[in-house]
């Protein structure tokens, strides 16, 4: 277990996943050294933002020398807390949830949907990516016979708080949210909100102030 | 047409969309004034970080008044470039694709999928939300024929990069990538990545480290 002395700031963890992904990229090319000075130009972060970052978790980094990837990927994927199998379920068999359950599907094995959930009659029994949609109403009981990591909700805006209630109640250690809704009653259990609408609207701004491209 | 004399960092453009989020909220909650401070406990972000974000364009907050929430609302779509249409096509009319087509077709009116894009003859033709399926290989000529503001990418990581090339060439202004892959050839053409797999990891970090919640 990683114990860091210092509460590590929100900004900070943010851009973890950033430099997992080019450190992934890297290790896939053969790159076995890279430089705060070149992986700021592959992330577009600054290299002094780079090196502070990467301070944070003790230095891997050799003056002159630069990281070794595959340690400090291994070390990011450690903090983050890779390495183990993550079970989800999806909250909501509709367009989004399958999309989601596509995309786990195709990525790490360290993610895995054991069940798609769905209140729609025409829906249920299913089966998307080797997962099987079942009945919303036995989201309860699943949950008390399975180990469920995380929750995925994928509804609209009117079912995310109830099903949010189950998940909760339910013991999941996360939820992974879609629903456009500041979930409630989910203290002590981490929520991670997508807004797609915040990137729509910050390509808008970028489109309408191109000096700043 | 808003000037800016100085360059306004990323970190807080990327902070508007979730403003405008809660201002929008607020309206339709009938809330009529809001402090930094009341801002503040909804967002997340320090009532002195709000202050300072939003005096980046003129100070509209009253020192004891507050903001007033339809004014603010109003400034920061001024500032993001709201109150036009933009006019999209999706390249990808698989799950992915069809779940961002039913999310703008809810959303509001400022964005209009004009047309989806596929290379599956099984898919070319069907209508999602009132949107048909056009053949690929004819977005080239649809993108010379038809205003197209903004392209979205929900194709494979190895059909993305061609398909960039086809909305870059045909003079898209923006670019709102879900393929796992970092397009190439985009110079001034803004792109907006998204990255599902940074909150999934980021959600991953929170469950390991509780006392960070």
């Amino acid at each position: 277990m990683n114990k860091q002395k210092d509460k590590i700031s929100t900004a900070v963890i943010r851009r973890l996943p950033r430099y997992l992904r080019a450190l992934e990229d890297l290790e896939n090319a053969g790159t076995e050294r890279i430089s705060s000075g070149e992986l700021s130009d592959l992330i577009g972060y600054t290299a002094s933002q780079i090196r502070q970052d990467l301070n944070h978790f003790g230095g891997f980094g050799q003056q002159g020398y630069g990281y070794n990837v595959g340690d400090l990927k291994t070390e990011i994927e450690r903090i983050l807390g890779m390495g183990r199998t993550y079970n989800m379920v999806i909250v909501g068999a509709g367009r989004l949830g399958q999309a989601i359950n596509s995309f786990i599907a195709s990525y790490k094995s360290d993610f895995k949907v054991v069940a798609l959930f769905d209140i729609n009659e025409n829906v249920i029994g299913k089966v998307y990516s080797g997962v099987t949609v079942l009945d919303a109403d036995s989201l309860e009981e699943y949950l008390k016979n399975n180990k469920v990591d995380i929750g995925v909700l994928t509804v609209t805006k009117e079912q995310a708080q109830t099903a949010c209630n189950h998940l909760v109640a339910g013991g999941v250690a996360g939820i992974w949210n879609f629903a456009p809704i500041d979930l409630e009653g989910t203290e002590g259990t981490p929520v991670e909100n997508v807004h797609l609408s915040d990137n729509l609207h910050s390509l808008v701004y970028y489109i309408n102030h191109p000096e700043q491209n």
